[in-house]
């Protein structure tokens, strides 16, 4: 069983892998490049696979086996474990508990060649419709108190498997990032009684500076105060609180927006690796009113090193003002149209 | 100038490099492997960097000139700037600043292909003898809250030189990743009444399991809840809050220990790239007496990916008693009298 393990000092949690420990060897070790043969995400591999919790067939076919759109499994390596109690114990002035929690994988497409940004938008509302599925699920799991979707892409930003997939991890605890975004919006709220990511979306449309794209539901922007070069924020237009239960008409608007965004990164900056995370109100507490569901899209283009490690913040070098205008150069409708006349 | 800007929602600062922004086509770029005759940090080359701040010289050579065994000098492309000041701004609902702050470059020896780990005990105390001069220097001006020193080796850990070298950065605002260490050490000292490194290294030291190292004045541990694999810090075994005000034997026996780990890390893990940092307390606060100085080392083994980046814990796939266990397999005595007889 893994173990979540407490930073007596920061506060901070990690989940430690006591089972399968890597050994200093196995750091040194560069990541195969597998063939779609050996892939164990692509049809025909089904059995390398735990069983799939859902997936969509549209052609009726049976359950793990060819004949799918898309697949969600369990993680076949786990970092946190379904089943057990989270027996929370201290050790000295340590305190630790079971590493328990849900670790899924969204497989995107069948294809193995393609990525998200290659399928058409009801493809990717397909994918965002799966998200929303299993998050809205794990909610009846009275353990969970948080539900993380993320997707890390090219193996720079820490994918291990090529095939186009995201994931998911159910955890016990608010994670101390999401934390900090509740306590900084609930702080707000009760000074304004207004919610901080509606106020920064109305100034945001207002200035223009930053806006890298919008339709009728949801805006993409380089946020004010950007980490990294190019990082970007998908947000809702109108205020909801929880990922999973927004309109159907939002869904359907991510989707596009997503499609979009993930082009023009990929144009400017030569098809980066990237990661991106969706930022929901916890499963069940107090902030309904506060919080603001949103997407952070990171491409993995600058190298964390000891300055940010210690600190805790960030040097970015390109101001979010020049990299809404790059993206903004981006002809997404050109790019879009020799896609698809190339499929 | 570059400008310090703080999200609205997290309440995080970052350095945005407004002067020289980065465009799409710098980020793919590979960094230059330099030959000593190019490396700006090369004796000879003295031309090329700021003028020094201070310099060891035995030989009395002049300043800006061979015959320095270290210097510091001001970094010549810094993330924030020296002059001015920091007019503090609202605009709209965010906030910004001036990019005030010291950065500076401790190269740590003339010997372009040497190590730090590499280096003499007495020129490693030296190196640190130099942190701790800058530091006290830098307390001197009241703009600056916090002094941060922080080392990258190697390429994936963030160095864009080679040629051994540490930095330092002075900040108008204590950062996030410190103040959360030091209001959970103020919260258990409010509590127990007792430094809560002090009871970690009273703890560890007694279990024994996590221990990597110790002399009369120092202790090397693997923490109980380490972010990364072989993340290992460095504590004085007394009470001292700030790194620049220890006792001398406190650097002698800090020399000797950092030698002997970074040895270990680099037998054991085949020369990792890695990153520390020195956490000490800020500059002027009332954190005197319940902060206690320590050095962090991280060598970059794993990727972070989108679930860290969102929730703010780690996943850790060796256990800090297994890492303790390799390191102390590697025989430090044997592998220095090799290291000395070769030289």
């Amino acid at each position: 069983m893994p173990e979540l393990r407490k930073d007596p000092v920061s506060g901070r949690w990690v989940i430690i892998s006591t089972e399968r420990g890597k050994r200093p060897s196995d750091f040194s070790t560069p990541p195969k490049v597998r063939e779609p043969k050996m892939c164990p995400f692509c049809p025909g591999s089904e059995h390398l696979t735990p069983p799939e919790i859902i997936a969509v067939r549209p052609d009726g076919s049976k359950p793990n086996n060819p004949g799918w759109v898309l697949r969600v499994i369990s993680n076949k390596y786990p970092a946190l474990k379904i089943e057990g109690d989270l027996n929370r114990e201290g050790v000295g002035i340590f305190d630790k508990m079971n590493g328990v929690g849900a670790h899924e994988v969204i497989i995107e497409t069948p294809h193995h060649h393609l990525d998200l940004v290659d399928l058409p938008p009801h493809e990717i509302e397909m994918v965002i419709d799966a998200y929303r599925m299993r998050m809205s699920d794990l909610r009846n799991d009275v353990r969970f108190r948080y539900v993380m979707l993320f997707k890390n892409q090219g193996e720079m930003a820490g994918a291990s498997l090529e095939h186009a997939h995201s994931q998911l991890i159910a955890t016990p605890i608010i994670p101390k990032r999401v934390l900090e975004e509740l306590k900084g919006a609930e702080t707000y709220y009760g000074y304004k009684e207004r919610c901080i990511f509606c106020d920064i979306i109305r100034q945001e449309l207002s200035d223009g500076c930053r806006i890298v794209g919008q339709n009728e539901e949801m805006v993409a922007l380089e946020p004010f105060a950007p980490r990294f070069p190019f990082e970007t924020w998908i947000l809702p237009k109108k205020h909801l609180t929880h990922f999973d239960k927004s309109p159907d008409k939002v869904y359907a608007g991510l989707a596009s927006i997503l499609k979009e965004t993930l082009l023009k990164l990929k144009l400017a900056l030569n098809d980066p690796p990237y990661n991106y995370i969706i930022h929901s109100s916890p499963l069940v507490d107090g902030s309904e009113r506060d919080y603001h569901w949103h997407v952070e899209i990171f491409p993995k283009l600058t190298k964390i090193a000891g300055f940010e490690w210690g600190t805790g913040f960030y040097i970015n070098p390109t101001p979010p003002e020049a990299a809404a205008d790059y993206l903004n150069e981006i002809d997404v409708d050109a790019a879009l149209r020799t896609a698809n006349a190339s499929v």
